[in-house]
């Protein structure tokens, strides 16, 4: 009985309440009550548009609006009555506006249907999600080009195979995933320009037959431009699942730099330090201090991958237009933001912090004949073809494997054994510095142009 | 300072108290202290055995089960303090116990580590969820063999490629949804012997050093047997995937089911009528009744994909044992198993309940060449190879789509005309409940075979 | 033995030669000589820098060109002795290439690593098939233009839930469709930008000692600029995660035509004809037409969602610089990519070949009370609060229910029965094309709205 | 028109040629050809049944018996002429069957469907590869275990966020292993219990008219039970998805071994050392020696992952029966078995091959106060409650942290100020042995605990 009340939105043809099981089941009010700013700011448009344009009286519309800001204020003071029984957010909102400010309520839903009101919602509280993803972002990547600057001399391996390769500088390394970071800013970006486009007039699946303005509504919710189809506008939840992508390449990349991080502040390695304020313990093992933070982000890229994994699914194979599957878009949508956002802000704030052991990182650089190939490209340029340069070297390193020697420790004379065309210099070139700053070009890890790309990368940051 | 108090249970070696928003990012009391009753039940039985086996005294043994019963009151009744920053919900408790109970709380935590304590944990939880859903899954067996009895001879289109192909019935296609609940319920009986294993007793990742029995807490905590390997058993994720794979393939199954329910709740059929309290209706539309848990049920399908895709990615490439990024199972694995759980009660509500439109799914079978099958069947056995039998019967198909009508509605001089053979008993094999009737195998859809069927059925699901 | 030599690419340090399973297990030369156009063009291009650089003679260079194009010539026609002991396409041609010119070959890698030549090859053969998929989006919304232009005026219903909902014009169904495709493509372009970066000169992943001229090759190979950071540039599968997460966007859009073509075409409907040459029929059932191309096609999204899953899941958690793992990223992409093309292909042929059944869907859409929204519309013109009309509606579609009979088919003393308000010209909006014509905004299904967007798109297809 | 002879098997309705691209586009000869001894098997046990039971007489099934066997031989000769025309696998064979024995192999498909027949085939196929899967999950147990007994008594650092918990035993490490694929190995064979069903006698969707005697074709193809329901039986791919699920955790379980061995085999632990036959170099450095086996596992965990998603994907949504998405699922099928195999295959030989680098795991285990749980533990064996021993030692390990020193390196004065319960005895439980040992019980990794598990483990394997 109260239930029927309650469902006058749409109760006229039914001869029989809602199963109680099945209103919980399809009520999403307690997730969707967190578009209650959009919805309303999205009601206000609404209501001002239908006004300008004679749908409604201007009375009923200041009633409207008036009413708007008082549940604005409930809302947020956490006196708002949610009722599940009220299915969504919407009805709650509108069942509420009714009860405060009588008829007027009533004619607010004039031209509009709960599916472009839901997309539109939807696509203002992810504008803002991706210009907040977009902030921490660049905050992360300056952080980042600072800590680079500061570790531009410091050498550490640079790993293939996760075996010492060549000598790299760390804050060359730390450039790396600063560039990463840009694409993702780059994605991000792209993807707001096809998520800021408004729905709101498709109504249900095929327009209004009132008189609306859409552009009026569009510049009130500065949104770039109406959508241009309704039947796809209220089926199209490409701007979740783009967002989704872009959320699980980011979190990607966080995994690889958590993956180090953790390594890095390993004892096997020992190359880093993360502040203790990032860290946690143990319950049983005293000792132990962890490094939490970077493996919970390295989790949380598995949560966004399987939010992406939703949506894609749950939009394969659906007719047009709405169906009530894309209820199912808010929560993994929700949820990939919310461990987007986190993520982000806590390497943004913890990474910068490390502080690097760089006698660690240039002794482990020693091991493992970082320094072959530049052997082999000495004997190139001395003009052995770099395959036979590449054969001989590997005879020498052949050779300190077995005596537990570095090629730098190894005498001229047994050097010359392999190539009669080495000589004294030789030893120049098998430096971690000198093989570090021989890099010198666009892109290579010599110091002069790691710290070239930082200052392009600081004038970039400093722009926008 | 409050924050280093309550740390205690593992801030010892560190001299820098957590960052605010690591707190918050790392704690995961807002999702796990779900597990309390898994919690104390799982430190009862550890207290039980420590004090059995003189690792405790007697006094403190039962200073603490009366302390976490007294907890677990607390809880139940809404009135548990529950602190983000004491993390999770073991350190709640126990710090909890603690400040109740005084010392006798401080050595609780002896012999076992929280490693070891989620594991056992999760698999308590996982056991109850398993054994729920095993019990929905027959509930909605048996609603569907009576559904099946009730429409055993009901004849619907059989459908491939959505194209009509043979006629069935429609008690047939409800054995059919039944043999793959069959399965399911098989699957979740075979996880739940891998999932019954007790972790307890693996302490941090190595075992303990205290003389513990696990055999007495294997069986006070009814687990088939401890786990055999301590690196393993707090590494292990498997009964989660496991559970969440089999999950995945449930839902799959009802995803397909609410496809077909929403076709055929559909105008563009009218096969079915769903009972109103399983609808609902539309906010702009009035005449709108939709098929809303149906729709749902397909939706959160996509969910479950997501969250079995989300504890893969989220062990793949993991180094043993325990890593942080383990915390991120259970969100995940707690989503899949009630959206899982409330799909099958709501399915196995509903389903039963629909009424058949047996004039509609009897019409629709008239069209679209439903017995043709039948008719090359027929010349086969008149002798014709079934290869010519094909084409022959092709060429009848084709004069029927020209000139709109069935093969039943020839006359008999034109099907002759088609092939010779053809004599006037073939009006026989090409009505509906002869086409149906004739297939009486075993497997087949003869009302004859389907009532076998349906016995079995209930025979087994009367067993156990 | 012969391994042995094989191998003399990097088996200097080796004391034992491969396994025999391993060699056949790590191979790529199966798949990844599909590549061996751009891998050709690479070295060209290297060579040539090199040799500007004088970093080998012009001699060198010219014997490189010349013995590269003629292996080029050996596989396109079909000759080339590929060898997997050889292990990739880029060894079998180095080998090949040293095998003809002898010394001068093996001056080719100077300066370059199988990581940076890899990387280089991929975004080569990506940008191909990228604008290759851009151009079928293109060719497929043109062919969909056409038919909406065709079908502006045919009336099907607009359906949500798959309960009618609305009519609506065929045509601004196909722009619904139309819609989904210029998001599509906007995304590949948007993909492309990022994609167009060379790694070229990034070596194994520290940069080259040699003095390599980055922009020679960027611009001989047409890329926009050289990658900026060389660790960056050897790890980086963000192109390939990118462009499969784009796909996967597509194949989902062209799942969501497939599921409505199957509908379209299946007895159910009967709203479209496809014509022969685009379905199969049953080996058993003489009668069947299948819509096969749109089942492949909806089944091909599952395995292009698949392909994305599999790259980000590679990807995840990879410590810098390049891991094996990364060989793992071919196949997917490949296959992702020739689903894309093949699945754009066969609907650009198929759809707009289509012929609409227009008496069924214009009948298909007076069932289910598709202009009761119009009805509640007019009463709001009246003065009614729009959840006042909505309700009164919902009374009206009740009765109809009950009698079998639609609003339009109800008598105007009867209609009065629900608001008084109601008068004869209500018959007008009840009207199917009425309540088509009346949605006449912006995005609106009202034909004219239609048409201009037809235009509209017509003008920007026309403009690249 | 050659097209047209061709496709006589059903192409008697048609009015029109098949679209040559789509012919292509919907082919699936080139993959499903590999089912050819499952094709040619099921067909020879269909003729013999069909002939036992009356159905064509015992001379076309002993012509189509000995055709079939020709086939056979001239597909293992490579001279069989596969026809993409042909469509698949099935049609390819039969049309040569009629090819060679005329009217009798137009017999052959009386009384079954290529729905039945493909379900048939690849569950045939699959029951092989999973015997084949379970057997080399065997061989790596046994070789995992060799490898524990040699090891036992090696102590390497059990890790916990890759921090040093606690020493354990090398074997018992290997040991964790061996645990996950004993699971893996019951997984396999609980899967396969739901696979070996027949669907053969299903038909179309709905059984046959002919009196099929489905017992004995299950019993000549070695199947458990004839499905049981046909409208299932033709569109069930639940035993893929199992398969595929079952793939993706022991791939996940393979991927974190693979981790492992990366991450021994690098100089950053110099843990292991891989025999050179399963490494492999680099084309540039030549210092290189590659854990490539294991990065490739790692890899293919992602590409079975895929496949996995892509199966469910592909089932999500589908109506009964039969719909030609199903042809999409044996290219992911084929591609997680060989996947699977091969890694598995791979491992078997590869990891008990490895050497341990005692000395190096030993010294890793002294880092990082591996034994400070020992100390907490006997401090509570003192009296002291367990979480005031870990403050305590957490304190202890704080100065060892200041002062570079394990706590087995301070003199017994200062550890005595952290408490005065501590005596002399104390260094006992500070050695690495003494830890390792005082973990003595089920489960635990005290050798001989270990011990005990490889006599059951042994035990296990030999028993089948």
């Amino acid at each position: 009985m109260a239930k029927a009340d309650k469902n006058t939105l749409w109760s006229g043809r039914f001869s029989e309440a809602t199963d109680a099981f099945v209103a919980q089941f399809s009520a999403s009010e307690h997730f969707d009550r967190r578009l209650y700013r959009e919805d309303i700011r999205g009601s206000k448009a609404h209501a001002r548009m239908l006004a300008h344009q004679g749908v409604i009286s201007q009375d009923d519309a200041d009633a409207i609006l008036e009413g708007l800001d008082a549940i604005a204020a409930e809302i947020e003071a956490g006196e708002f009555p949610w009722d599940p029984a009220l299915e969504d957010v919407h009805m709650n909102i509108e069942a509420r506006l009714t009860e405060r400010i009588g008829e007027a309520g009533k004619r607010l839903h004039t031209g509009r249907s709960r599916n472009d009101q839901i997309a539109t919602d939807i696509r203002l509280w992810l504008r803002t999600a991706t210009d907040e993803s977009i902030g921490l972002l660049r905050r992360f990547q300056a952080g980042l080009v600072d800590l680079a600057e500061r570790e531009v001399d410091t050498i550490i391996p640079g790993f293939t195979h996760l075996q010492v390769a060549q000598p790299v500088s760390f804050g060359h390394h730390m450039m790396a995933w600063y560039e990463m970071l840009t694409r993702d800013e780059a994605r991000l970006a792209d993807a707001r320009v096809r998520l800021n486009q408004m729905p709101l007039g498709s109504a249900a699946l095929a327009g209004t037959t009132f008189n609306i303005d859409r552009g009026m509504t569009c510049e009130a919710l500065a949104f770039d431009a109406p959508t241009r189809n309704s039947l796809d506008a209220v089926s199209d939840r490409d701007f979740a699942i783009e967002f989704a992508s872009t959320a699980a390449l980011v979190m990607t990349h966080l995994s690889r730099m958590a993956e180090e991080l953790v390594l890095w502040a390993s004892p096997l390695t020992g190359f880093i330090e993360l502040p203790d304020r990032f860290c946690t313990g143990s319950s049983i093992m005293p000792q132990k201090k962890n490094p939490d933070v970077a493996e919970l982000v390295r989790g949380k890229s598995a949560r966004v991958h399987g939010a992406l994994h939703t949506l894609l699914t749950l939009m394969k194979g659906q007719a047009l237009a709405y169906n009530r599957d894309n209820q199912e878009d808010k929560e993994p949508l929700f949820d990939a933001a919310d461990a987007l956002r986190d993520s982000l802000r806590a390497f943004a704030d913890m990474v910068p912090a490390m502080t690097v052991n760089r006698d660690r990182t240039r002794a482990a650089a020693r091991e493992g004949f970082a320094t072959a190939t530049d052997l082999a490209d000495y004997l190139v340029r001395k003009g052995v073809a770099f395959r036979d340069a590449h054969a001989i070297v590997g005879q020498a390193v052949a050779a300190g494997v077995a005596s537990g020697r570095d090629l730098a420790d190894m005498p001229l004379a047994e050097l010359q054994g392999f190539s009669a065309l080495i000589e004294a210099d030789v030893y120049e070139v098998l430096t971690l510095e000198g093989s570090v700053a021989a890099r010198d070009h666009f892109g290579g890890t010599a110091p002069a142009q790691v710290r070239a790309r930082i200052a392009e990368a600081r004038a970039r940051l400093a722009e926008d």
